[in-house]
């Protein structure tokens, strides 16, 4: 089967990942990447592609599709155009930090070759669960626990460009609720403080937060969020339902255990999300190859993106005004 | 060492619990049963027991101890005449289900000889957890999941008189939350549903919740209830610190696990809390023993059955009108 | 129903085990103790038993049974005069350190009422493995080990009049094998060592030693056997079938685990017999009451007790002269 | 860094994971691939490497390297080859099946660049229990327990050439023994059954083993082995300290569990050699990069494929005839 030649749009930390997943790829062909910062020659080079410009890179009638890995302000704008050149897109998440040009631009992605860069959704560890729970093995889903602590803080500088952690973190549990729940949210109620960097809270962010979600059917989920859990990367799902309860666990950094006088240690948990989605990313990048070529719908579309970004906007304002949101349209 | 003479008032599900335990007990002698029932009688005899009238226990100085199982709507005016008669008390929670009433009578227990049934605070795995916590294996306490869970819903002749979920079921975790913490909440945030038995919810209650509790400090505890598992009593605590994690999980029924072709599968957890409590309610008379002999103070006290029935309250407004609740003088 | 009045005959380490356990046995009276030793009559009087001689015990009719933990050289002695008396017999193991003598007096015991303290036989979790096994839910046995490792060696003085670890220790393991296997050992190897105390091995002893078992049709079992953990008393079975394996496993002192940055850190496991076997010594107890009653035939005969003293006088003879026995009229 | 020119000698089912591991290796190219079976071409090409004869590739001063994963019976005439030749050597176990042939031919790899595939020896799990081992975590190692048990029987066409179960499958455990104890063995005890498949019985062939191997120091290790588990790839090690217990424990094909009335039920375990050493087989090709480079001594050399290739001799020996081997220049 030939390779589909692409691109990649931003050599950052993200950037790298998907890159060099593509480069390994079996169905892709990594032929450029598109980044004016000088060091990203030298990744490029080490995976054999060359250096664009985006204009050269969208002209180019050779290469099928782009990885979006710019920086979040960038996202939107990259994609737009790479819609309109008729690319196949990966686009890493949040398709936007403001929700009303999101909204604006969604129509566009209709029916777009387009996979958002939710990867838990292609976690094989959460696609496991979901087809658990999918397959009626606890009943009817009731209610949800979503665990995400990130290992450590973020360097202050990034705060200012993230968006905040709502739309910048928690923005992965509001997604995974909905795909998990198959059902809207009807009102949300979130809380968060500062509890792990003082220089967080200086730059109007917060690092420690729970969100509520209830749908009008009184499901619920509640979403556990830290910037720093001082055990590693933890990542968790608990669906309740009406036969029992499904879990995705963490994982192990190894299987050996010690038994001694003093208990039973073993491995820490994967410290980051590199090692612990390694999977995941890997599985996202085939499945955007099958959408690339048509075989399959997307399963993270840009009205997923859309709708995360409003849930994340309301945690931000409920979080602020200490009050419960109820979203239009909704029942109950 | 002397035994002390206790006397039982009320011999029904969580009496014969705590007068088994007295009549097995080696500090203990249960000398009467105060139970106007037929059935009670049968009961009194398997455990060597004499019946006898509430006014003869409380007038016989050679009773030095009540425990108080009566039903809820009796345990306040219980406890005051024993406490008017100078025994020493347990009594089983809720120490009422009219807030205001109790806060009235909280002054007259302040350094009684009463022990309330908040029964976690015995248990061995909750105060193993508690320690690890108190002495710093995670660091400073940042946030804290309960996860509290029944096996199955109770017959609907029971709601009426139960105060509802908050009152009668999640009053536990508000003491565990206070407990734990360290520190009094300062807002509230309940939401639930019925989606366990629509005859709960013709009776004007719900079956399904979850309470979230933040601090001045900033700290938040999320409660997890339900009025039915499907896969037994879920009991579990997470403590999220500055270091790390602690938790206290089920217990499983038996060890015994087998490998197959379909997966690992190990044994249901305990049942219910009859078996997931046993040492707890054998640890709390333990407790009684000695806060009767004036050896120590209660850990267990009326003023904590009013701090979580106040909490209790505000959970059902809180539910009842969507919005986040703040308690008078704390501050954020 | 009636309480059967017992006399404990041998009021040490194992005797008061047996005895708290009858002293607090809803169906069982605890009436005499009979131990020279002075120190025997407080332990006698905290059970509020009598002191007597065994020959009163034995000739008044109103005892109906002796639970026998005097030293294992006075236990055949004990059983027999309790069966010539007409008494139920529970018996702590081994039945004699000498084969012949026991081998001499099995017939004495053919349907005696008669209970052998192979406690592990009790255990509900190794009564909940071999129900599993007998379901059918690994097909048929293939093979099994036996994980027996003991927290600390005994005092020195212990060793000489023990019969050496395999009669005294390895003794439980060989019971485990023919009850879970159900076939009679065909061949034996064993290999021992003495590595954790030099004193063991100058007073002609082994501490560490694996055994493997072959029966006619094929099946192998392996035990395994330490005088010292150094974490606590190992206890564990694996059950290897044609469709599975299933497995018995320790027991935590408790479920507190926390994860940091150095691991995951559970409690250790259980420290000794008394806590691991609590259960199975109440309930192997509730099993004696049923004998002595004549409600159902042993579970833990003296043919079984004589049947494993064979096995560990044979590992005993393969480890010194470090060849394969084979046992008379097995086929190979 | 330049990449090493590798060719791989056959492209069967162990050359695919070798041939694809090298493919897809940083520092590494494949640049042919030798095997007459006309299947091999199309595998070649998905690789992107040529079809080449031996002599032709051994005369390529180009190449540097390559991967001998030819028939058991061919490995030493291609290894001595490669040698002969000068290429750097990685090599599938096991060296050969004639024990005085692979001794003959040891000298001749003393110190040469020659990576045996002894898998488990690079697999990160066990990797991380021996650094454990090594940093006294449980004190001195005294016995070590080793469960090798293969998901499903081999088709009864593999086994005249397999050179019997303990040559082909229990040398992988033998060879673990001597590189966790860092101790020769003095004795081997084994017994073997024909319980899975009568056709491998009526081959001469066993499938289901245990070995007990003694030190001279008196250490214990237990091979347990089995052609079919019924319930995927069982791959454990126990090792046993004076100090304590340190495991390295199966990998579950996912994290997910659910809990319901039946009890708690988790995924099955990798389900085979190619799974479960995915990483093992990684790893095993970085070694053999940094050996060929000169840059470190081989870690699994042809001298270990001897001693272990002995000690399964000596096994096939002990079951046959039912005794205990000792080894010459052994003490014990």
């Amino acid at each position: 089967m030939d390779r589909i030649n692409v691109a990649l749009i931003g050599a950052g930390r993200m950037g790298q990942v998907h890159g060099g997943n593509a480069a390994r790829h079996p169905r892709l062909r990594l032929t450029h990447v598109v980044d004016p910062r000088p060091a990203a020659r030298e990744v490029a080079e080490g995976w054999g592609a060359a250096m664009a410009s985006l204009d050269d890179v969208l002209a180019d009638p050779r290469i099928g599709g782009v990885l979006i890995c710019s920086t979040t302000d960038q996202h939107l704008a990259h994609a737009l155009a790479a819609q309109a050149a008729g690319k196949a897109i990966f686009c890493e998440k949040p398709v936007d930090l403001d929700l009303d040009k999101a909204r604006a631009a969604q129509a566009t992605f209709d029916g777009a070759r387009f996979v958002l860069g939710f990867n838990r959704r292609f976690d094989p560890h959460y696609v496991a669960l979901k087809a658990k729970l999918d397959e009626g093995a606890i009943g009817r889903i009731e209610s949800l626990q979503l665990i995400n602590h990130d290992p450590a803080a973020p360097p202050p500088g990034f705060i200012p460009t993230s968006g905040g952690l709502f739309r910048d973190f928690t923005i992965h549990d509001l997604d995974l609720a909905r795909w998990i729940l198959g059902e809207e949210p009807a009102t949300l109620f979130a809380t968060a403080s500062c509890l792990v960097d003082p220089e967080i809270g200086r730059q109007g962010d917060v690092d420690t937060a729970r969100v509520v979600i209830t749908t009008a059917s009184g499901r619920i989920a509640v979403i556990s969020n830290t910037r720093r859990s001082g055990y590693g990367y933890d990542q968790r799902i608990e669906a309740y339902g009406a036969k029992g309860l499904a879990t995705a666990g963490n994982l192990a950094q190894n299987t050996v255990q010690s038994l001694t006088e003093v208990g039973c240690i073993g491995a820490p948990i994967e410290p980051g999300f590199a090692a612990r989605y390694v999977e995941a990313y890997r599985l996202q990048l085939d499945h955007f190859v099958d959408v690339a070529r048509g075989a399959c719908a997307s399963r993270a579309t840009f009205a997923d993106g859309v709708a995360a970004l409003a849930l994340a906007d309301a945690c931000d304002r409920s979080a602020r005004e200490n009050r419960v949101i109820r979203f239009e349209g909704a029942g109950s």
